[in-house]
């Protein structure tokens, strides 16, 4: 497939949107790329940087040519970016996005899309510990997964087209219902990272005597802890945006940490080991 | 310092005791060597390898002409381990372990020694993934700290030798009082153990529309349940001798997990912007 798009607007030109953006034009997909910020710095180091040919910080009129619109912003922002476009949007042209939580964003901007204009939910499950054009590379996505969460409404072109260019930059595609997707990654991603931000909280706040806690971690204290080191916006936008997942995974791992609990209260040996070993065997799983 | 002990008696020839017994080899800080274990496997293979000149599955006997006891069994074990030794003991003899719980230790094994024999509780930080004669290196303890923990009955004679020893062994030597070691170790490492198992438990025994929710995860989520990979009886055996402290750590953790789960409940962003801040900041803290 070769510029089967004249027009893609790129609207945040971050490590997502700029990787986006680098990999359809490394496949050849695209004629034309314009880069939407609300950041002047971030869209001038993009257009130096070769990510798009045109920038803007007005995402209302860039939108205005464009066959595909990549949405790359914080998901809380997702559905404000939708409202502002959809005027603008021209027919048959096809918005989707990059955001880690699914059923509010689909919901929010499919609702919003005028008469045979498309929004497909996309979900790349890819990052680096950078952020901002600079980080984008065209290779981002390459052999990794990219979730596409169409619902009832999801026109089948649109669909395939948002597939062929994910297939484009490399990734493998697979399907879920937004829900779905939402519960797995409580589960997986949301859960966890809740769990080693209220860790560090904890012993970074716990009373030993007055001595600094954290002063006695070694290299496993900070391996177990290093997502704790995400940035806290982009969090607290994924608690919000995924809140009752969330809360339902939670709920269900202070019950197995309860459990536990119970079974270190009771000296219930036996019972620990089971635990502990079902645990084990679970995480072996993995590998 | 060149053999200062005649005879050492290392109880457990694993890679705890087995290393102990090469440093202190490598060090020329003994002459003899006894290797003790329960495992006849372990004991040939820690003589063929030179861990030890001598082994026998009999401690009583063993300890007889030891002028110092190396105790590197589970931390369940090693009272029973010293009640089975303590009426063996010659006088003058120093008795110490490598246990990463310390207050029941210390009680326990203190209450037992005959007149003239002391112990001194001891906690390497030191391990590698292997476990075994084979993974006992001279080098383990290099760099490490080590962490004695005297009471108000330990002789400072002892302790000096105590002292020396992991000295030699190339550790840094620093003391604590027993229950200030358990409490301290329940929050940074006792406490990381059980949320990785119970975080493992929940999200493999968590039902999303009947799928195998593990087989989503990615390296993010292996990296942070690493640890839940740890040999199921020793965490069990940490569990339940240092129960009191791990169950106040756990209570601390439990608190601030709540604390976010009602400001996510609550979509509280400015609240979550400054529980996801600090706990970064104490994460980045330890970098």
């Amino acid at each position: 497939m070769k510029e089967t798009i004249d027009h893609l607007a790129v609207i945040g030109v971050g490590l997502i949107g700029g990787s986006f953006a680098r990999a359809m034009r490394e496949a050849g997909a695209v004629k034309r790329i314009t880069g939407i910020d609300i950041s002047k710095t971030n869209l001038e180091e993009a257009l130096a940087l070769g990510i798009c040919d045109k920038i803007t910080q007005d995402a209302a009129n860039a939108v205005k040519g464009a066959q595909v619109v990549f949405i790359a912003v914080p998901v809380c922002s997702t559905i404000d970016v939708a409202a502002k476009i959809a005027p603008f949007l021209p027919s048959g042209c096809i918005v989707t996005d990059g955001g880690s939580v699914k059923q509010l964003i689909v919901n929010g901007c499919e609702a919003l899309m005028p008469p045979g204009c498309h929004f497909v939910g996309g979900h790349p499950i890819a990052g680096t510990e950078y952020s901002g054009p600079a980080a984008a590379t065209a290779t981002l996505y390459r052999g990794k997964r990219c979730i596409l969460t169409p619902s009832e409404r999801t026109g089948n072109e649109a669909l395939e087209m948002a597939a062929t260019l994910w297939g484009l930059a490399g990734a493998d595609v697979c399907y879920m219902e937004p829900g779905h997707h939402d519960r797995i990654f409580a589960e997986i991603s949301h859960l966890p990272h809740a769990v080693a931000y209220a860790l560090v909280h904890a012993v970074g706040t716990a009373d030993v005597e007055g001595e600094n806690v954290l002063s006695y971690t070694a290299g496993g204290f900070r391996d177990f802890t290093r997502i704790a080191s995400s940035d806290p916006a982009m969090w607290r936008d994924i608690s919000v945006m995924n809140r009752e997942a969330l809360l339902n995974s939670i709920d269900g791992f202070s019950a197995s940490l309860n459990k536990l609990r119970k079974l270190i209260d009771n000296s219930d040996k036996d019972g620990l080991s089971e635990f502990f070993t079902i645990a084990k065997k679970f995480r072996d799983g993995i590998l």
